[in-house]
């Protein structure tokens, strides 16, 4: 149950984003730029980055969100997400860019100082650029904050988990928006 | 050194801030919202969540920052922030509701599953509101993000301790703002 009394009985973070508009309007800022604005990674590649964060850290309901919009957009649907959220991120059936970035991913997940010169190396000699690197650091990092909001309050999953692929179809059409 | 060119010699968040904009928007206006926004938390107590959170993930530049901030605003200054950030949060030189909501943010912090229905109910048996939990979970969380975003990209202290001071003042008088 959630810890608080949010008056409304949606799932995971959308329940917090009708709560408290004033907050939700920044946040849901945050990510349509980061996950949805212009950029020279894919949306489904950030998408994925925020899925594998949110894998990382056991927030159920991210995971599943972001996982949901990544298969959506990628060309390997939710075999290549599955596959990706399960195993390594020098595993994952991605370009050799994207593992470098899923690796930076990781570390930053864990404790922003785990970032090494080689890490960023990796990904640089793979062919990522500054803003890649700047903007896989930020999705990294704006996910701990979204699953430990999600996850802190504890909110509740879907009744029906096909809520994930509906909310993900409505997402790619009509971006990161404050639920009415 | 920094990890990516960022093209300014800023301290801390600031030079990241000035090198996306796009991303910077929302970042400022959701710390806006959060440490200056109408709440019954004064602005000192935000503040302080924000250092204590900073302290507990080793981000120098971030609990600083905050740190001198909260300092500036609470009427026990410097001093009653140093007791709060070296200590437990049971021990801190706060009110009894600060204390439960330290308690929380530091769950949070570790991660946002172990927030338990005890550690909600202690802070609202010491009058805390649902909105006063919800923002201090939402601090907490938000300070993942920015100490990981500091600290993954490696960003430079300042040159001088007593910037920070200056910043605060700063900060103070004019809020969360993009670097010009």
């Amino acid at each position: 149950m959630t810890h608080i009394e949010l008056g409304n009985d949606l799932p995971g973070i959308r329940g917090l984003l009708a709560y408290r508009p004033e907050t939700a309007a920044p946040l849901m800022g945050l990510a349509e730029v980061l996950l949805r604005g212009d950029s020279s990674l894919s949306r489904g590649e950030r998408e994925l980055i925020a899925a594998w964060v949110s894998r990382g850290n056991d927030c159920a309901y991210c995971a599943a969100a972001h996982g949901a919009t990544a298969a959506a957009l990628l060309p390997g649907g939710a075999e290549q997400v599955e596959q990706t959220l399960r195993g390594a991120a020098c595993d994952a059936p991605v370009s050799a860019k994207m593992r470098a970035l899923l690796e930076i991913a990781a570390l930053v997940r864990a404790d922003g100082r785990l970032v090494t010169e080689a890490a960023v190396a990796a990904a640089r000699a793979q062919g990522a650029t500054d803003r890649e690197i700047h903007d896989t650091v930020l999705i990294a990092a704006a996910f701990c904050m979204f699953n430990r909001y999600v996850d802190g309050l504890a909110t509740p999953l879907p009744g029906n988990p096909v809520q994930y692929a509906m909310s993900a179809a409505h997402l790619i059409e009509h971006g990161y928006q404050i639920p009415r």
